[in-house]
């Protein structure tokens, strides 16, 4: 079971996924956001599909958008698998490295992605996202983040490497271009995912493997993460934490092939779906 | 003339402030956004002003809050004026330094600033605040920064600068703490601020006076800062700019007096009032 929304950006229509039909929710909620997480929003359309009370989408021919609406904020760890720090030059970080996107690059998973202008080092990092469902602030423990988890999606957390590192000061400047956070397609219930530290995660560009990685090599694992970030911020029913790309990014391989207009890029996540998005001038 | 936000958090009344009197402004906008910024709403208040169909608020007693609702993101420029660059042991720098704080840190000018929970390094910034009143992408030039400000507010960017600079990787880790954006207490729209780069900025600690600064010593300025933002990403009706804050935080000052629970911050910058701050425990 998945939830996902459908239709144009900004009017997308929430929905349930079971066994390929999508069962609409607007007569239990008008989005899928902060507030229906909140609620105990997962649970209750659960119950009304069971008791047969959710109507059929006539999905034809919809877009396909980001599963929840905008969220409050995207936050980002960085260098969060071995391979991918090595392959950056980095040192394996100490305790989780914090950056932020802004909000608003989020858009649909089969949504074009807009190379910058002047920008000559597109690239892209397919990522394991946890989406909030509960205030989280000061956590006692890791176990305790599986109470603040709604559930999982897919993030693709392109980034501008000379605007991240190359322009001055914080990597904040190369992660928040606009179109720069696509989302889903889906939104899975965090019991229905399994063991997150157990998911495959592929991203190919124009068809070629590029990353090939699996989250048991994260470092800071998701229930870390969720609990070393509750220390330092609140974090609010609807909020994306975006946890860290596996090797092969563009920065990371010989040629640093980064991704120019008409490129296309998919990924997946196991159990999470399969997203692809073309990149098109800004 | 000024705007701002009455009442308790979370359902403040949004008025119009002329020659000490408040204008309840419930008639035309539910509250002080960036929807109501992007449909010309500041004009169309002064218009209703004029034309008498304002009715007086009772605010007595009232909580000032935030003068705009919750933003969709918050950019910060660092190290932006040479005296705090100086004290701060880091070079000056060659183009504006870029950081986010998470928009849910906004609190009202008045409201208690909490301590975070093992911080010994709570520090002080007070900064003029632009507030975006039209979508910015690609901006042409530092001029046309002039069409999509809205107006100017006063930010304490409060900051924790041991989860800032000395745990691992990008200073967002250290901005973002719950209530770390007091804002106001008021929004003046651009057109009667003057030249934002002639504005005394002023913060004291316990009646002592810490920054006693002037926006004409930033080394880039309100309209390049928000032209250079729009060639990394979209700004929107709403957003916050934090332009950076003068000499004369803890982390530059002999001792480090960083702040403490019972401390009390007051700040002010010339035409956008003042507030004050106490601190308390996380």
């Amino acid at each position: 079971m998945t939830f996902a929304r459908l239709g144009p950006a900004g009017s997308e229509i929430p929905v349930l996924q079971q066994d390929g039909v999508n069962y609409d929710l607007r007569s239990l909620t008008s989005d899928i956001d902060g507030a229906f997480l909140a609620s105990g929003g997962l649970a209750a359309a659960r119950r009304a599909l069971a008791e047969g009370g959710l109507p059929v989408l006539d999905d034809a021919g919809l877009r396909v958008g980001a599963p929840i609406a905008r969220p409050g904020k995207i936050v980002c760890i960085g260098l969060n698998y071995s391979d991918h720090a090595e392959e950056t030059g980095a040192a394996v970080p100490a305790e989780p490295v914090v950056f932020m996107k802004d909000p608003s690059t989020m858009v649909g998973p089969f949504d074009e992605v807009r190379v910058p202008r002047n920008s000559e080092k597109t690239d892209w990092e397919v990522e394991l996202a946890v989406v909030i469902g509960a205030e989280a602030r000061y956590l006692g423990s890791p176990e305790d983040a599986d109470d603040v988890i709604a559930g999982y999606a897919m993030s693709n957390d392109v980034s501008e490497r000379e605007f991240q590192l190359e322009r001055g000061g914080q990597w904040d400047k190369g992660k928040s271009c606009e179109t720069f956070n696509p989302l889903g397609p889906v939104l899975k219930p965090a019991d229905e995912v399994g063991d997150p530290q157990d998911l495959g995660l592929r991203l190919w560009v124009n068809g070629e493997l590029r990353q090939d990685g699996s989250t048991a090599n994260m470092i800071f694992g998701v229930r870390h993460v969720v609990w070393y970030l509750s220390q330092f911020m609140v974090l609010h029913p609807g909020d994306v934490i975006n946890t860290g790309t596996p090797a092969g990014v563009a920065l990371g391989l010989p040629g640093n092939p980064y991704l120019r207009s008409g490129d296309v890029v998919e990924l997946e996540i196991d159990g999470l779906g399969r997203a692809r998005q073309e990149l098109v001038p800004a």
